[in-house]
């Protein structure tokens, strides 16, 4: 698959948005993640993990998972993965693991994501599988989560 | 949570095995885990990628998710995960997403382990939650993967 240009990265950031301010008004960390395969979106998820009492709930894992229901398939070749944060470890080897063929990203994680804590699953030549990691900034994708996190600092402590 | 000793890490690997041979007759590889809380399986899972057409059906990630429904809750703190294969990076990233006590396993996977390819995903001081992985060789474990995987060698290729 030939790579996504900038303006289309930018569209696809726009989806993963939308998708993380779902997951805000649900009271959950806003991020949102899409796969798509020849130029259409086949899985889409968002943060779930406190309503789903799931800790693999995140956006990566639900838009991988809906992709392969849809392909029938565990395998998802010649499909990209576009989420709004750096995906943590355990979603870059999901990733690595279902075989996206690139993976792009809208915010950097510093304190979470996989290549800011040093671990580059996607391209380690052990691994049956290579693919390309790529960080496109778009300033909406970590302002929502600044002001997610700004905004429960606000609050008063949870009583319960 | 007190470590588990040797004996007890022996009866629980025998339960990961029984799970791992459910897959192996539902011609999954078969690796199985389960978690545990207090010396009670809370969760179980084994290898289903096949068959739910779904890259992150690993042993683990199935015996997580179900321990989680059980507690009502993503926080698998005081759990213990036990599986029969070492885990993959995706895996072992989700028990340090799951915030588990421990991990241990009974066969190394030198081409596929998170440890064996150089990512100790549970013990980075920049990550919020750090845990054991202990490794106790249990012979029967590894077995009935060279057993799978020979007999798949043996069979003709699939026509379709």
């Amino acid at each position: 698959m030939s790579a996504l240009t900038a303006p289309e990265i930018e569209q696809w950031l726009q989806e993963c948005l939308k998708l993380a301010e779902t997951a805000a008004s649900e009271d959950e960390v806003p991020v949102g993640a899409i796969v798509i395969k020849d130029g259409v979106i086949i899985g889409r998820g968002y943060n779930r993990r406190e309503q789903d009492h799931n800790p693999v709930s995140h956006a990566e894992i639900t838009a991988i998972q809906e992709a392969a229901q849809h392909l029938k398939s565990w395998r998802l070749n010649d499909c990209t993965l576009i989420v709004s944060l750096e995906p943590c470890p355990m979603c870059l080897a999901a990733c690595q693991q279902s075989r996206v063929d690139a993976v792009y990203y809208g915010a950097k994680d510093l304190k979470g994501g996989a290549l800011s804590l040093g671990y580059p699953l996607h391209d380690n030549p052990k691994m049956n599988h290579r693919f390309k990691v790529l960080f496109q900034e778009q300033a909406d994708c970590g302002r929502i989560l600044t002001d997610f996190f700004r905004a429960k600092r606000s609050l008063p402590p949870k009583s319960s």
